[in-house]
């Protein structure tokens, strides 16, 4: 096992790496502190996990619920949020219950809203079952639901108790999704750290077949930098944002097909190919970088190729974004491999990469 | 004008209090840094306030909307915040658009709950247009709305950039909902101030009848009571419940009747009877300082007889509380008047409450 510390001050938690984590009690117990539990999952991860974390539980002798939520980006909205509340206060949760999300970015985001939400904040912890989740949206204390007219529009920076990843639950992983999980590990190596970018493009077959000693090493590589990202900014007021290389355009293709058509990771790996692209035109990348970018997502199984939208339809979609202010959308871009800044950019480099990518 | 500062340390403001200050655009001007403005107010306030806000704020030359929500506890919900968030995205208001809760305390606890969501965290400023509001909830950073379940089951603590409290406002306050913001006027009394105390006993018909000056004092003594109390525990986690006086059978009124058939101050009202009944059943408060409270608050025009929804209806109303934890109800009980103590209490001793109020 392997610790990463998220050094937040009053808000710091460990995130515990390895396989079999999920059945180690004893790094669930120092961190629930009330009479009950209540685990937040999906109807994919239940039958896989359910019973694995009871059992784990048990020995605590706390009062245990389950709540089974329906499966996908489509249900990450105000109905299903409220199946949780609906639950909780029926089955009397009080301010001291924790909440305990097992599954995706979907589950975890959604539960995290609704731990800071519910009597304005009970405890979480998070239980992440997908490559995704492990490196990117169980760090950094980013909640919340998508809006009809906007992803993640409504949400809340709220931090768990602790994160256990448990490497094994990623062998159940269908392979289109261990590979969404990639995207956010390439996006990493590109944005922060070129010798791990250069350690993934050496490995990516390895982590392509889920060996447990690369999937490791990415995690907690990935779980470092973003860590250290989000203890220098948690509101992201500043250099969190570079976190967000090749979300921009990546909204847009989820928000633009409808959630759930194409998965988040998919969406953000065709969105740095993008987002590449416009670091070519502004001066920042040069080709043979932008050829490594390109070539990583191809053999992560990503897609490079950006769903036909319509140049206009991209343009309204990132301008209703979260990173868009008083107007001008900001993007992340490449300054070399290694290294993100962010900028606005001129329009006519931003139609010249829609109309080169659809 | 008064100033009275809510320490808080990164998240401290200024409550300015005086007549007038609707209209003073440098009160506003440094709280708002981005370039637009929301104004949440009510089909109520709308009429009487609206035009003269948007005037102040003119000068600033930023963008401002207006968005009218229904009036009345009935509507803090789900669906009127949802209307909020639909406002917001459609306008494309960004992450520093600010907030302006004009309204009661339900205006200010969905705007407040919606700065805090959207974008996952907007600033906000309060334009408390009641005495209730301006003496309670515009301070301690409390926002939520109502579950059918429970009053108040999901919010978050979020802290306005200012709070402009203009006095002439409460002149076109309906008699009733003066009262009900003297209930809470009278609760900071009780708990914390026995010479307040005295006070409100000497000049209850100068604040019956709306009187300036008495308001004002009022006004700035309950924020600075309030303020100390949130001050020493922001997330309520000790001293902060005893600001809870009133409320636990308050609230049990309030959803037992149906949200907005009494007002939350008339409910507190009668709930620091009760409170104060069980009190002296638990050897805390002796008779005379019992009847000194339901005298004030029959003076004030507040009811003192609760509704009789049956001693178990209440029971079962108060256990979905927030403040039970574990099953177990905590009572604010008096320790003496300007002294409140946070106890369980025996079975019998609540019986004999309720059997005596119903």
């Amino acid at each position: 096992m392997i610790t990463v510390n998220v050094d937040l001050g009053q808000r710091a938690y460990p995130i515990h790496i390895g396989p079999g984590l999920i059945h180690r009690t004893d790094l669930f117990a120092p961190h629930i502190a009330g009479a009950s539990i209540a685990i937040v999952t999906n109807t994919t991860v239940e039958p896989l996990y359910g019973e694995q974390l009871r059992a784990t539980l048990a020995p605590l002798g706390k009062k245990v619920i389950t709540i089974v939520l329906p499966d996908g980006e489509a249900y990450k909205n105000w109905e299903t949020l409220n199946l949780i509340f609906d639950r909780l206060l029926l089955e009397h949760a009080d301010r001291k219950t924790t909440l305990i999300a097992l599954g995706g970015g979907v589950i975890g985001d959604m539960t995290g809203f609704a731990a800071s939400c519910y009597m304005r904040g009970v405890p979480f912890i998070q239980v992440p079952t997908t490559l995704l989740a492990q490196v990117d949206s169980s760090v950094g204390g980013k909640t919340g639901i998508n809006h009809p007219h906007g992803k993640n529009m409504i949400g809340a920076f709220y931090q768990p108790q602790t994160v256990i990843a448990d490497i094994a639950t990623l062998r159940t992983l269908p392979p289109r999704e261990l590979a969404a999980g990639l995207a956010e590990v390439i996006k990493h190596g590109l944005i922060a750290d070129a010798a791990f970018f250069d350690w993934v493009e050496r490995n990516i077959e390895s982590l392509n077949r889920c060996e447990e000693s690369a999937v490791m090493h990415a995690v907690k590589v990935s779980c470092d930098i973003k860590s250290r990202v989000v203890a220098a900014d948690e509101r992201e007021g500043g250099v969190r944002a570079t976190l967000n290389f090749g979300h921009t355009f990546g909204h847009a293709i989820e928000a633009g097909l409808g959630y759930g058509e194409w998965l988040h990771g998919e969406a953000v790996g065709c969105g740095m190919v993008m987002a590449a692209d416009l670091s070519v035109r502004q001066g920042l990348l040069d080709a043979a970088a932008q050829d490594r970018v390109t070539a990583i997502v191809a053999a992560a199984h990503l897609p490079v190729r950006a769903p036909a939208l319509g140049a206009q339809r991209y343009i309204d979609l990132m301008s209703v974004d979260k990173k868009a202010e008083a107007g001008a959308v900001k993007f992340i871009l490449l300054d070399g491999v290694g290294r993100a800044i962010i900028t606005a950019v001129p329009d006519s480099a931003l139609q010249a990469t829609l109309a080169r990518a659809v």
